[in-house]
Formats: structure tokens, C-alpha cells, sequence
């Protein structure tokens, strides 16, 4: 359980830092970004939302373009911001940005090349925060958010595991996994051909089942050239509808799927779960 | 002076703009990027700060990383934000990352190969406003600020034309070019070997002479790697004290040279700004 920092921040007086740890789940080395407000000491455990990120980015999009230590700052929250796939020179890839390195869609893989490695959804849900929880001073009062594969897998990471969070939110999620092209292109490489077995890492699906589903909010901007094709957020309000679930769905005007969206509403996002996570 | 927009994104209910032109003082196509808050008319003048950016940056770095888009929308201010330098495959370039593509030094080169393109500084305080005053809702109320070489040039132009700016600032200036290894490589290519020339582009040297120097605000993290031998903040200081210059100097505990730095603080530097725009 070694933790190594490999890079070290000052921003709005706390601190950010990037580690490297050897992973038994996704059997790599990964590499970890860790936001902490200022004062903490290493005996607290605070409160901490888990950021993941979207296809092609590594854990230091988020850090660098969402405009989010300010807030993070002055509610005194963690943020911990992993990897979006297991990486290196030993890890199966594949040519497209979709799939492979960058592209591990949080799920667990059941098919080669990909189940060696490609265990995401273990990662995230427990191997990551027993880490950070152990040896950091971040406490098991958590939430989960991302971006489009991201936003997926805060949904179904939070959805499956309602225990073990208080709230989800997600900005432009692949809603609906199951009936997309990205979503079709990854379930099938990482899980096969049965569609049967894609259905526990759709939100959609999810979330029409869920017994006591967490709240949930979600941004999706309207001049986002995804919307339609890829991630239909339309389909998630019906779900929740459905299970007369807490998700609070805003279609905003004129943005796109980029980190200038996410940079103008991530204050709301921290809020939101700060309202759970000090509850 | 035609102006062609190639993207355009919505954040924090304003919006983001680049477009390209071609400039005549440089000789090349040029990119820049310009933040309008919500709500402006075609026929407004917006105050304005000029952001300059440091060695490798082009447009894209400040607008990405630097988080300044909330306090900008709220004061309603106009951001416009420059390349580094000429670019192109007709430019001459260097192998360095500190000289040619990338590290222009806000200067007019008067030595070969760079003289015919190499034109900064009367792109930054002659070409580039009049183009966005003519044909953007940007006004002539205007502010000068920058990061590590732009701040040196946000410092030389503003001190150079103190009836054209009101306010200047700068996060982690070369304050000294004459006197550090940046400073030494660049003047010398730009300029040639008679470092008379040079005095011109050295902000200590102007601010001592300087017969009514504008406010300077100017932020310096301690944990800067390049702070000894590149910066020099306390020849700016003694400048400014020489002179009875209104400069204030903050000393930054802990922070580097990145733009987690400028994200902590360039909040401040807009309200100091606003506070002589809107005067």
C-alpha cells in the first residue's frame, strides 16, 4: 500500500498533490491527484468527493481546467481525482480514443485482452478509497461526481453502492451506456456480446431498479455536440421518474461539453454535495 | 483588418472567443482570445485588461488553467489574451523554448533572422487594441497584466505607455531581463550585443525613470524554482522605491510558477484593475 507523491501544489492556500501506487486490482502502477483544503492535519478525516473524468484525460484535466480549489477551499471538502483507465506500456490499448488506455469506462472487464487489467469499477469503488482513506486524511463521508465517462461512472458507481455515498452528480454523463455508440463500443469490448450483462453499469437501468436511490444532480449543456448521439439525458430523467427518484436534471442554454462548462458550474456541484456531506 | 472567429464557448454565461487575423507588424497570422462577460451589445466598450502570457504559452493557457472567467463576468470586464510571439512556418524559431515560437519577449527585434517578424511590442500596445476596439465591444479604458515573461512585458508596456493603460499587473515577472540568463538569451538575439538597447525592455530600468508611473500590483510565490535567478522582484522593489513608485509587492508563501499560483490570486488582480477601469 505504498503511496508515493510525485508532484506537490500550493493553490488557494491548501494543497494539491499527485501520487503513484502500485494497483493490485488493475495490476499497473497509477497515478492519483489529491486536493486538500487548507489546515488539515493528517489526523482529520474530511469529508471528499471523488472526481472522475471523461475519455482521454488523466487525472490532471480536472485539476488544472475546472476552476474547482477555490470552492473546495472554503468548504473545507477532499477532492480525490483518479486515473480514467489503467496505463503503461504492459496495458492492452487500442488505436481509437474510446476505447483501451484513457477510456476504461469504470467498469470491471471480463474479456481479453481487457480483464487483466481493465478493473475500474473495483478500483474506484474500493481499492482507491481504502487507500486514500488509510493513508491520508480523507474520510469515508463520500460523494461522486464526473464528466461524461466520468458522469457514467459516478452514476453507476453511486447507484450500485448507496452505502457508501451520500450523493452523485455528473456534468453531461453517458446516460444511457446501453443504447449509445461509445457505450456499445466499450460494453462490448470489456463485457462480450451478452447485453444482459452491460445492464449493471447502465445509470438508466440503474436507477429505474434502485430501491432508495441517492440524490442525484446532473448539468448537461445544451449546445453540446454529444447530447443527442451519445448522451441522452432525457433517457435518465424518465428513470428517475419511474422510481419517483431525487434527480435534479438542468439542460443548460449554450454550453458545450467542454471544461469552460464544467468551470461555470462546479461551484453548484461542491454545494450540492457539501449540503450532504455536512448533513 | 478582418477578423475570422474559429471557436467559440459559453462559460460563466459570457463567452469565449478566439479568432485570427492577419497582422501587418508581424508579418503572420496571429491567434488571440477574447472574454466577453454576459450580456454585452455589439455597441459597447468594455474596460478592458490585456493578459500576457508566459515562455510556450499561446492564447490557450491562461484561458484554460487560469480560472478568471467568474470574477471577469461578475465585474464585467473584456479579457483579451495575445499569443506569445509571431508564429507560423514561415517564422524563424529556435531550439530553445525560451527564444523564437513561443518566447516573442514583447520586444521589436532589430537583428536578424528575427526582425521581420518579431515585433511584439507594437503588436501588443498598437495593432492588437486597434483591432479589437474596432471591431469587438472592447473600449479604450484599458489594464495590462501578465504571467514570468509577460509580466515582464505587461510591465515594460504599461510603463512605456502610461496614457494608454490605467493599472498594470504581474504574476512572477522577469523584472530584471538585463540581469538574468532569460533576459541575456533573448535581449541579445532580439536586440544585438549593445545592451543600451536593451534598457528599453527591462522594467527596473523604467520604472526607476519612469515621471508618473500607473499602480503596479505584482504577486511573487516563494516557492517559485525560478525566483533567484530569473525573476528578481526586489530590484523591482528598490526600483519602484527609488523612484516613490505605487508598487505593491506580495510575497507569496508556498506558491510556485504555475497557474495553481495565478488561479489563487488573479481574482485580486481583476478587482485591482476594476478598481481604476470603472474609476
Amino acid at each position: 500500500m505504498g503511496l508515493t507523491r510525485v508532484n506537490h501544489y500550493q493553490v488557494f492556500a491548501g494543497t494539491l498533490s499527485q501520487y503513484v501506487h502500485s494497483s493490485s486490482v488493475l495490476n499497473c502502477q497509477m497515478r492519483f491527484s489529491v486536493f486538500l483544503p487548507p489546515g488539515v492535519t493528517q489526523h482529520q478525516s474530511l469529508p471528499v468527493v471523488y472526481w472522475l473524468s471523461g475519455l482521454t484525460c488523466s487525472d490532471e484535466n480536472f485539476s488544472q481546467k475546472a476552476g474547482a480549489f477555490r470552492v473546495a477551499a472554503e468548504l473545507g471538502l477532499a477532492l480525490v481525482i483518479p486515473d480514467t483507465s489503467p496505463r503503461g506500456d504492459n496495458v492492452p490499448d487500442d488505436e481509437g480514443y474510446d476505447l483501451g488506455q484513457g477510456a476504461g469506462f469504470y467498469v470491471n472487464a471480463t474479456e481479453a485482452p481487457w480483464s487483466e487489467h481493465y478493473q475500474m469499477y473495483d478500483y474506484i469503488w474500493e481499492e482507491l478509497p481504502a487507500l486514500v482513506e488509510a493513508q491520508l486524511p480523507v474520510g469515508s463521508k463520500r460523494a461522486i461526481s464526473g464528466h461524461s465517462m466520468g458522469g457514467h461512472g459516478a452514476l453507476v458507481i453511486g447507484l450500485r453502492n448507496p452505502e457508501r455515498y451520500r450523493s452523485i452528480s455528473a456534468f453531461s454523463p453517458i446516460a444511457n451506456p446501453c443504447s449509445c455508440p461509445w457505450g456499445n463500443k466499450a460494453l462490448e469490448a470489456y463485457l462480450g456480446g451478452n447485453k444482459l450483462n452491460w445492464l449493471e453499469y447502465d445509470a438508466c437501468e440503474l436507477l429505474k431498479m434502485a430501491p432508495s436511490p441517492l440524490p442525484i444532480l446532473v448539468d448537461q449543456g445544451e449546445a453540446d455536440d454529444f447530447l443527442e448521439e451519445q448522451l441522452k439525458p432525457e433517457r435518465l430523467k424518465a428513470a428517475a421518474e419511474h422510481n419517483n427518484s431525487p434527480l435534479e436534471l438542468r439542460m443548460q442554454a449554450g454550453y458545450d461539453h467542454s471544461y469552460y462548462f464544467i468551470s461555470s458550474f462546479i461551484e453548484d456541484h461542491l454545494r450540492f454535495h457539501a449540503s450532504y456531506l455536512f448533513d
